[in-house]
């Protein structure tokens, strides 16, 4: 695997023609097989998606839907929530960083789509079978440090599912499914860095992963979102906690009171 | 960057010096500033760390310092536990894939102490400056999917704090702490693969990330480790809600019972 950055696409500004930008860039460069690693920012920006930094703290409230946890910061409060395009993250995903000054921006409208209209342009001015994933950087539960993610993509599988192959033994394979939509989009991470101004990598070797448009498997980024209900670990400890408290405490009261009926709905 | 895996390792028992089957498949083609990504597997296997297949259960919960989360599953019980290496993870991280036939594996003892006795010896070895990650695969809140992480590592940093550098607005970047060495394990799980019986890649390109094995910032991969106190998902949503309501309930039957004093000690 081999991955490298288009240097030169520099600043992207509202209606700029991505795919352009990003042929331009790569030339000749480009091979059958490659996947391009977007960084969601230029998505954004191309798609007009800047709003004034004035308005952040209600931009990060107009693109929650549900919030996962919050914690207070000396100076604010960190807000991890589910988003419009169902990402749990922090801030929502609004982004104040490589942004011109007194502005910050929003994530894509619809990333699957972006990458999808993206990837489309890009194979029909190249003539080659490319994918696109679009990324963004996020924290995680547990571990110090935030990884890329893929938040959007096109024309590559975003999931490899190795359940019913066999391991080395000869064993089935039961629970591997390998995110590897998230792995390429941290690869490219390891390219572009945050600072160097490269939004763009070119992935190559993988191209067995890049699949048709309209493929079966080309469910794009969202089928890397697990439904909360699977989900063990939905909201926070602390509000899992103080929800429990108080539907407890209505329990025990009304149990004192002898309500057996409440305390059974209350319960239940 | 480069990312290549070493064939003909085959299969690692108890004993063998991993260092001198990674230098012979490796032969003449390491440089400077390559990271290998090792599978902890064959790190596992050379430590003797397999175990009887009828002791999984055991030994999960002897590899365990604290339950997180769990989930009963037709068949079986899902364990999310904190174990004894300081990783969030199913099952403790006992691994019973790619293992020989009625045995199951445990992690190393110490992955960052693996991680430096072959960085260490590959280095003398090979004359060469190289870092070696450790790797295994680990599910996640919220996703789908499995990527893999660094869960040991040594003469590479493992975060890149990017804290105080300007973005390409000269705008300083201040939350941004990259994850690289997670992000180098997932790059190397893309080419390794889950089947494919290459448990070492190596990554090319990143030399600014290898650094001396005495250096300020070879913490090795616990470095990686979020310290509970600061993390908003110590538990599943499920049992602190549970956690809240007894306690809650216990307050609620205090407080009808007017006993003031102990609601305060209950509800503190």
């Amino acid at each position: 695997m081999f991955v490298f950055v288009l240097e030169g696409i520099g600043e992207v500004v509202a209606g700029d023609d991505l795919a352009a930008l990003i042929a331009g860039a790569a030339g000749t460069r480009l091979e059958h097989g490659d996947i391009l690693a977007v960084t969601s920012k230029i998505v954004s920006k191309a798609e007009g998606r800047q709003v004034s930094a004035a308005d952040r703290e209600q931009a990060i409230t107009d693109e929650t839907v549900r919030t996962v946890a919050t914690r207070a910061f000396p100076g604010g409060v960190t807000r991890i929530v589910e988003n419009r395009q169902g990402l749990v993250m922090a801030a929502a995903g609004v982004d104040a960083s490589n942004t011109p000054d007194g502005t910050v921006l929003l994530l894509p409208v619809d990333p699957d789509a972006s990458a999808r209209a993206l990837c489309a342009a890009l194979r029909e001015s190249t003539g080659l079978r490319l994918g696109v994933i679009i990324t963004d950087t996020v924290g995680r539960p547990w571990r110090e440090g935030q990884t890329d993610i893929a938040i959007g993509a096109a024309g590559v599988a975003v999931l490899d599912d190795l359940r019913g192959t066999d391991d080395a033994f000869g064993r089935r394979l039961f629970v591997t499914v390998a995110a590897v939509a998230d792995e390429i989009a941290g690869a490219a991470d390891l390219v572009k860095g945050k600072t160097s101004g490269n939004p763009v990598a070119v992935v190559r070797g993988l191209e067995h992963l890049v699949n048709e448009l309209d493929a079966a498997d080309a469910h794009g980024a969202t089928r890397l979102l697990r439904p909360i209900e699977n989900d063990m670990f939905r909201v926070g400890s602390a509000e899992a906690h103080a929800e429990g408290f108080s539907e407890g405490y209505a329990a025990g009261l009304a149990a004192a009171a002898g309500d057996a009926a409440s305390v059974a709905v209350v319960v239940e």
